[in-house]
């Protein structure tokens, strides 16, 4: 299995990359990522602001894809994400959901133990997850920070981004130029406090390739549902985004009125929070398996 | 068992309404629900304009809880929501999250059978809950037309609040003064065009009372979680609301600082999206209870 070694690292998101490895569609690919602080936070004595703040969010990559070119689907089968046996958390002075009610910035450095994230003699059950994955955006949507999520990728920290799942993300350049870092050993959707368990971790990938079937925003296909990943400046911004296709997706896959579509959305499609605390905000428009097919809906594309 | 009939309606929830039914803490009752147009619709072929606008969302009751004082927490356990073989749902330009797309008003009226209604041929398995629930709100909060979310209940649109789950008010009358209606066979977490499928329905109901523990909003009670259930003019209204909440919750149960409470939330509590397309939004925030159970939570109240 080839491995991506995490001190190849990108901080933008570029229309124009120069990529560490290159694979091809079926591929196996191991990849270390590093914590969103590049592991520069370990003991609860440090302070925040002596960090360096120009070594945030890195992400391994880019991976460049034999054979994707702009218009084609990037297929990323999440096998495995193992993360190290401790993890950090921060609260900061107007930062999160609740910023205004910071009183003190502090550090957390939880131990993980038998599958738990133990913090004031809670168990948490973990749940990994990939915070920042994306691809080389399009010439019209220029460079972003690996701290923003947008149509490309990026920072969506979407919860259902973890093993099990498949993301589908838009090539917008040749090679699809795929990178990824900031896993969460456990966040709740939202991310209120604006971290999640942040740890370092070896993502295993299947890498693959549905030509000619670009969407508008990335999805990520579990179990029970294929969910629209859409971000916007509010809230209310990213749900419209994510609706709106979710309703054309189904619309096109069922051949039906736009308006039954709407209905049928109405239904089944869960509107839910991805997170709320990075520079855009993102949600997600999960439509059920028995309303329309993962396949199904990529073929109407 | 005591039975509240469907003719017995209100439109408002008040700080004064008359009771049409007097029971006890531990009583159970069946309450019978109307749909949101009082079964006004009926066909496909019906103009939705034509109907009469001043009998929507009808809520039956209230129901007087002896004993129960405002600082209160009314329990009510919702034991079981049986709908009706057909539902009503509807699109109407302007309305929903995408009501800028919809470019004629239609209403669908769907069968249901064994457990699943049928449109285009695709089954959507139900799950009735109840959309219209809450007390009499306090002098200072005033009344609140049915169709609107708020601290004492009403139109939360919430899909937590179906047959299993445990809801608790906040008591700011005396007897409380419940009442509820506005029952959906299924609808997704955000309702998306505007309606579920709207159904009349016989809901039956346990009713106790927790004395001296009222919450700011109300809660919600699952297997797995207790919901602070909040609403705002916008969704990050509502989210600051349902977050503060419950990170308020699980610092007082728990017994630590404020800024750990808050990063055990970022870690463990899903934000949730009720319903975009009320007077008011609605949101819950999910405390898991392997993070503190429902009855610790109330009892650090």
């Amino acid at each position: 299995m080839k491995i991506v070694p995490g001190d190849k690292v990108i901080y933008k998101f570029s229309p124009c990359m120069e990529a560490v490895m290159t694979v091809s569609p079926g591929d196996t690919v191991k990849v270390e990522t590093n914590d969103c602080f590049f592991q520069q936070v370990t003991s609860e004595e440090q302070v925040l602001n002596e960090i360096d703040y120009d070594r945030l969010n890195p992400a391994t990559g880019p991976i460049y894809v034999e054979g994707a070119e702009p218009g084609d689907l990037l297929k990323v089968k999440i096998v495995s994400i193992d993360v190290k046996e401790k993890g950090v958390a921060a609260v900061v002075p107007n930062e999160g959901v609740l910023g205004d009610l910071v009183t003190k910035p502090i550090i957390r450095v939880l131990n993980i133990e038998d599958g738990h994230a133990v913090f004031h003699g809670i168990k948490l059950p973990i749940r990994p997850m990939i915070g920042v994955i994306g691809v080389a955006p399009a010439e019209e949507d220029g460079q972003w920070a690996t701290d923003s999520p947008w149509k490309h990728g990026g920072n969506m920290d979407t919860t259902d981004i973890r093993a099990g799942s498949t993301l589908y993300l838009p090539v917008s350049q040749k090679g699809a130029l795929l990178a990824l870092g900031d896993c969460h050993a456990v966040m709740g959707d939202g991310e209120i406090c604006f971290t999640g368990l942040e740890v370092p971790a070896e993502v295993v990938l299947e890498i693959d390739l549905i030509k000619g079937k670009a969407t508008k925003w990335p999805l990520v296909e579990t179990d029970d549902y294929t969910a629209v990943i859409a971000s916007g400046d509010d809230l209310d911004g990213a749900i419209y985004e994510a609706a709106s296709q979710a309703v054309k997706h189904i619309k096109d896959s069922l051949g039906i009125d736009w308006e039954d579509a709407y209905i049928i959305a109405s239904l089944s499609v869960d509107l839910k929070i991805s997170q709320v605390v990075d520079p855009k905000m993102t949600a997600r428009a999960a439509i059920p398996k028995y309303v329309v097919s993962t396949q199904k809906l990529i073929e109407s594309v």
